[in-house]
């Protein structure tokens, strides 16, 4: 058996998420395993570095499989984008070595959220933005930025009240770049609970638009509340940008 | 009666082009119509300054209507915005003189083509760029293009074979732009038939693909016949860019 590691490229639009979930199939995850399984002739289960949510988009989200096929890697990547949708391509396939894991392995993950903060209605990019169409006070998020990194207890950043593993994680950096009218804000972790990145940027977004102060961010982990802290906010401006792995 | 101008922008993906067609109202102008009459309380006939195809976008089509209301231009403009759908979008609404016609007054129109020649799927771009995935000789293409722009007859570039009208054209140029795998071709001319541009296209296309000569398109325009010109590129690649006026 051969270990491949992909990088792959998806519009998460018209899918369920990442993850396979039972007879359904609009997953990211089941597409690709239904295309290498026709070329493999055999069940193959593909391992994603995590999640993404329904809607949710990645840049380099990377995956492995291990498969036992006489074939170089470079015809398997084109046979998979030949089959795959149109709207998931894989960027990059290798072999590795025989105990690489996507998930296990992966030492830090960065997410990229889009928001449009101007009046105009984004027609060609409206799937990958989110029409927040107000303007927001950056300078003010980044003071609450500041306080949410580091290693914390994120519950009331988690949308899993069920959540059972630890809910501790290290924020690395939370990194604001303005573009004329759009804010692109990045988030860079050890790993991110079920709608974290989401539900973070929420309640920054409430911060910028002065409804909440830098200073309650504190007092928003500490009270392990999923509460206390602001909105969930859509899928479409959310991006999976990155994933580091040590060498 | 108040004669309003709008310059409107599309992603045509969702419509069966600009013009409104009986009953069905999965049309741009239709969508327009059907909120200015919202508005109103009457009914509204917009002018386009031109068709666009099914699943072809526009940057700028410039459209007008007359109506007798008590609003502000920015209130007109902001109420189509809001009930627009989100994928139609006005950029600018301005008041002009009683005897404007979007269509009848236009000088000259831009149409831009987009084309992926590189390997790679286009996955966020899916629908604004056809994917050719194939190179083209850029140069051979400009040669075949300088052969086609001046006042000629089209009639082999137009699908409409009943067109009883004159199909005599100005095409006045066509620019190419590479940008990495990426090209652009700019058609301007002061009117288009009915599939020109993407006959056209399709017809440099060959010659860049090497599949016909470029000194082939004298010929081709001679003809008369829309069978020796080349094939129609699909419609995800096109839009209409800008609409001139003489002030």
């Amino acid at each position: 058996m051969t270990n491949y590691r992909i990088i792959v490229e998806y519009d998460g639009s018209r899918y369920d998420g990442w993850q396979k979930q039972g007879n359904t199939d609009q997953t990211i995850q089941g597409k690709i395993e239904t295309v290498l399984e026709r070329l493999c002739g055999q069940s193959v289960e593909v391992h994603g570095s995590g999640r993404t949510d329904a809607g949710v988009h990645a840049l380099n989200q990377v995956a492995n499989f291990h498969v036992d096929i006489n074939k170089k890697g470079q015809e398997i990547m084109e046979y998979l984008n030949h089959y795959l949708p149109e709207d998931i391509r894989v960027k990059a396939l290798d072999q590795v070595p025989e105990r690489f894991h996507s998930r296990l392995n992966a030492q830090e993950k960065t997410y990229l959220y889009r928001i449009e903060m101007g009046e105009k209605k984004q027609v060609f990019d409206r799937k990958y933005i989110y029409g927040l169409h107000k303007s927001l006070d950056v300078e003010a998020m980044e003071r609450a930025a500041a306080l949410l990194c580091g290693e914390h207890d994120f519950k009331s950043f988690c949308s899993n009240r069920k959540m059972k593993k630890s809910t501790v994680r290290n924020l690395k950096k939370i990194e604001f770049e303005k573009e004329d009218t759009r804010l692109f804000v990045r988030f860079t972790g050890n790993g991110f609970l079920y709608n974290m990145v989401r539900i973070l940027m929420g309640t920054l977004i409430e911060v910028g638009l002065k409804e909440r102060r830098p200073e309650e961010m504190s007092g928003i982990l500490k009270a392990l509340d999923r509460q206390m802290a602001g909105y969930t906010v859509p899928p479409e401006g959310l991006f999976l940008e990155s994933v580091n792995y040590l060498l």
